[in-house]
């Protein structure tokens, strides 16, 4: 199993760990010290290494950060964490903080003493991220080592996980293609090279896959990307043993402990992105230029050859999707638990041979877990689903062509109407995403109201993103594209998003309907304008269960698009299964 | 009548007046002289004296400019003007430029002889507009005299229109009170005056009307609102002199002739709007701060006197709508062009007794030339209307208590299924836009999208916005909330836009449905969730013709709203009309 349920938070086990940090803040003649989820490479999933706020206070959520001071020690969480934060820190030791509600720039002021100095690790923050709070607060930020590392006694080894070359029948392009690309970015910025801290980028730019760290096929590595499209990998240079005649003379392998000297050694304006960058690396070059990043948008736009290849992932995908939605349906044991689904479905991925990883960690929500909207079921919060009215399930698998991610929200008894209303209010707004067309320039936050339109107008509504974007084996999310109201990003052909509008009552139930989709050149229909206009296609074909829409609510456009739909499933996903979930397959894709 | 149907334009004549600004332009040293359509005020419509651009080209669109060099001369026209700017303009003495496509920063290098200078008057131009162009271009732009106006031999007087008092039953709040409310925002961006160039914002501020221009009530002035809550107003004295009283000792007039004085002698670090304040008062300041206008967003927040005020004048004004609707379905004479539309209209405005102006020309187009987005009939374009399958009419009317803006489109014959198609398609934006809530911090950028759906998912569009600000006896054309793809403005309770998808078939129809709205905390409604939410009340009622829609295309929520909206039309408008009118008002809002 990739997924694991254990409890690990200790909470006691801070006590010690931050007598000893405030030990070490004393010797160094710091008054507070910053210790933030990120890595130095500020991604979504860390290394054991660098699960530094766990380590220190206990909290394992995926974005947060501790701050500790001589005599109070606070730990800043989003409201998806905030029952989770309290139950996994020591409430003597750590003050829980409702953030971004209250930033770091809020808090700091009123509990340093005047005049105080704080500590930061440099390869752990951004220049955009120390600016706001320089000129927020006017507090001294003094960059030094990593207290916790260096305090931190069984502190694991750095990843070391071996590389693999992607198959260009996969990617569609060489990297050396790829490379001669970003090389006329840079030159067209300006600058001489730019460098980055972004694995995915990375991997996409080299046609490579890395094993450092879990649900995310990257190597942790930095990058050089020159004007005349070589490249400086700076990395462990055992982890690229297995592609080193793939990379070529053009890119040269550098060992973490040249970095320094290699980027005191660049010569000319060399960009980074400020937003991203550790400022360990900003403020090593003699001339930084902050830039838009070179390589974020070529790799959001996929090739032809990458449609295809995740097109087929999410076939092999759905079909096992489709197993194990036939047996929750029909075979499920009655005293079935949120661990029991989870581990039901990584099976009927791990059954396809060809998962590689779970691309996040499932979440089987049943009745009022599934209103958590970022809900990881552990052995303590546990639940059996006898009972419940409805189950949400998200998950994703990485396959070596494809990383998919689906929603689906499925009934456990005959569903109550007014669950049944809100599901099909959040099919809907999922529907009128998949059917828009829209012209070029149109981004995200053009997009987002579509997809609330139906709650919104019975006065609700949902508290996350309606989409983000996803990779080709890569991160499950990426960007730059989103689909929120505030991403400005324009949508291209070849970005593939997720469409993920829900609907959650606390205590209660959660209802989330989830499609990849990637953006197209909208084909001209018979009775269409001359416009250029761009649309989505699907990619994740498994049914939406029947048995919650109600029928009545819908236009006949948006019936027609869940028959399509449907028919579509069962031509795409039919020939895949036989028997039983050939059947129910059948049965759940007819017409409504 | 207030709207007239001459043809103005005699290319001719423009062209000893083009020889007379060269000479003047040599005598100053000048290889070239901007003539832009706006006055000091920047606004829609502009006094004979002001209309520049006119006299010196013959073109009279409400936006663009001419650029005037020794021996080449430009007209630049947006895409609504492409074919007007043509037939109004003398071929052999004006290019036409698609602005802004091609922009003065682009066309103007390539014109102007090397180190060529390029006067412009200061009182026409503001800073944004300048520092952009000198930016582009490097371009030496200097400041002087206007050179029209020095040549322009029978230039008609600046208007002196008498103000007049705007009650405060209608404003709902005295000027003392607004002008405490603004000074509040001046100390809070830390100046200790703000200066404007807008009439309507000082006709607001001092709940004054004037009779300066056509359509829209203001009287021309500048003004400075001080930190402590007086004013300067600055114009013609005599404009003042119904008003003196109302204004009191704390709003101080100066004469246009001190204002140079007055600018001089301002103390302290004074803020001025940079993309509307003209140069020649921003430069005369000694401490110029650019600022967001303070005046702006209180005044687009209307109060509940002023929405309560123009709810009236749309009841009144939409009883006129229908009597007038009602003639031309069952009155009108077979040989009715789109002049006798517009005469008839106004007439059926007038005869309220209440009419002041129209807000705009209205917009009469039949057939084809409804497709023509800011048509305006003249004697040349006059079409009849026997023989087309709809007609387009966009008008409005200034009343004390309101200005109205709507816009029906009718069928002049059984309407083709093609074009009923295309209008409830439009009829489906214009609902969703109508029916929608949505969380504080959505601004019209996030509801565009809801317009123009149903459209795109059939390929098709509309290349204008979808909803402008509306004034209350102001201007019909009011910022800084929009319903468009750029609007980032929030929107907030009180403010009042119009709601007014379309779709246009070049040479055969055109298709808009408007209506106004205004901006509400949302009553939270049984089932709904307890979220603060906000939405549109409508303040236009008036029938949307049902032999254009196609019930088969809708869904049981637009139904129900078109269904609601016309009983509340048969509800409100009803009681105000008798006989034919009322029997035919009764048949037009049956349920569908």
């Amino acid at each position: 199993m990739f997924q694991t349920f254990d409890v690990t938070a200790r909470p006691q086990d801070a006590v010690p760990r931050v007598a000893r940090l405030r030990a070490w803040m004393n010797e160094q003649g710091l008054d507070a010290f910053l210790v933030p989820r990120a890595d130095a490479h500020q991604g979504e999933y860390v290394a054991p290494c660098d699960a530094r706020l766990a380590w220190i206070s206990g909290f394992t959520g995926s974005a947060g950060f501790a701050v500790i001071l001589a005599d109070r020690a606070a730990v800043f969480a989003d409201g998806r964490y905030s029952v989770q934060v309290k139950v996994q820190t020591d409430p003597d030791t750590f003050e829980t903080v409702d953030w971004p509600g209250t930033g770091l720039a809020d808090w700091l002021p009123g509990a340093l003493p005047k005049g105080g100095r704080v500590g930061f690790d440099p390869w752990l923050h951004t220049e955009a991220e120390l600016t706001r709070l320089r000129a927020l607060t006017g507090i001294e930020m003094v960059a030094c080592d990593n207290g916790v590392d260096a305090v931190w006694n069984e502190r694991p080894p750095a990843p070391a996980g071996a590389m693999s070359v992607y198959p260009q029948a996969l990617s569609g392009r060489s990297h050396a293609e790829k490379r001669a690309q970003i090389a006329e970015a840079v030159r067209a910025a300006g600058i001489t090279a730019f460098v980055t801290n972004q694995p995915d980028a990375l991997a996409w730019l080299l046609n490579i896959r890395g094993s450092d760290i879990v649900r995310t096929p990257v190597a942790q590595a930095f990058g050089v990307v020159f004007a005349d499209g070589s490249v400086d990998l700076i990395c462990a240079p055992t982890k690229v043993d297995a592609v080193i005649d793939h990379l070529g003379p053009d890119v040269r392998v550098t060992a973490p402990e040249g970095f320094a000297a290699l980027l005191a050694g660049l010569s000319g304006a060399v960009g980074y992105d400020p937003s991203s960058c550790p400022v360990a690396i900003s403020e090593a070059l003699a001339q930084p230029v902050a830039v838009t990043d070179p390589l974020a948008l070529p790799k959001a736009v996929k090739s032809t050859a990458e449609i295809a290849a995740t097109t087929q992932a999410h076939l092999r995908d759905g079909a096992a999707m489709v197993r194990f939605l036939r047996w929750l349906d029909e075979d499920r044991p009655d005293d079935l638990t949120e661990i029991g689904v989870v581990r039901a479905l990584e099976q009927f991925r791990r059954d396809t041979n060809q998962l590689r990883d779970v691309s996040f960690e499932t979440i089987a929500g049943s009745g009022p877990n599934g209103a958590i909207v970022h809900y990881r079921v552990n052995e303590e919060t546990d639940r059996p689903l006898a009972g419940d009215p409805v189950l949400l399930v998200d998950s994703g698998g990485q396959y070596l062509d494809g990383t998919t991610d689906i929603t689906r929200t499925v009934p456990l008894i005959a569903p109550p109407r007014d669950i049944a209303h809100a599901f099909t209010r959040v099919l809907q707004g999922m529907v009128a995403v998949s059917r828009v067309r829209f012209p070029r320039g149109v981004a995200g936050c053009h997009l987002d109201a579509l997809a609330r339109a139906p709650l919104w107008s019975e006065h609700r509504d949902y508290d996350h993103g309606t989409g983000h974007g996803v990779g080709v084996y890569l991160g499950v999310h990426e960007g730059p594209q989103r689909i929120s109201r505030v991403s400005q990003v324009p949508l291209q052909p070849g970005m593939i998003l997720s469409n993920e509008p829900g609907y959650y009552r606390e205590g209660a139930f959660g209802i989330r309907i989830e499609n990849l989709i990637h953006v197209i050149e909208a084909p001209r229909p018979e009775g269409g304008d001359d416009r250029d206009m761009l649309g989505f296609e699907t990619l994740t074909w498994v049914p939406i269960d029947r048995r919650l829409i109600l029928t009545d609510l819908l236009s006949p456009d948006e019936r027609a698009w869940i028959d399509g739909y449907h028919a579509t499933v069962a031509e795409k996903i039919g020939p895949l299964l036989d028997g039983a979930d050939r059947d129910w397959l059948l049965r759940m894709t007819a017409r409504l």
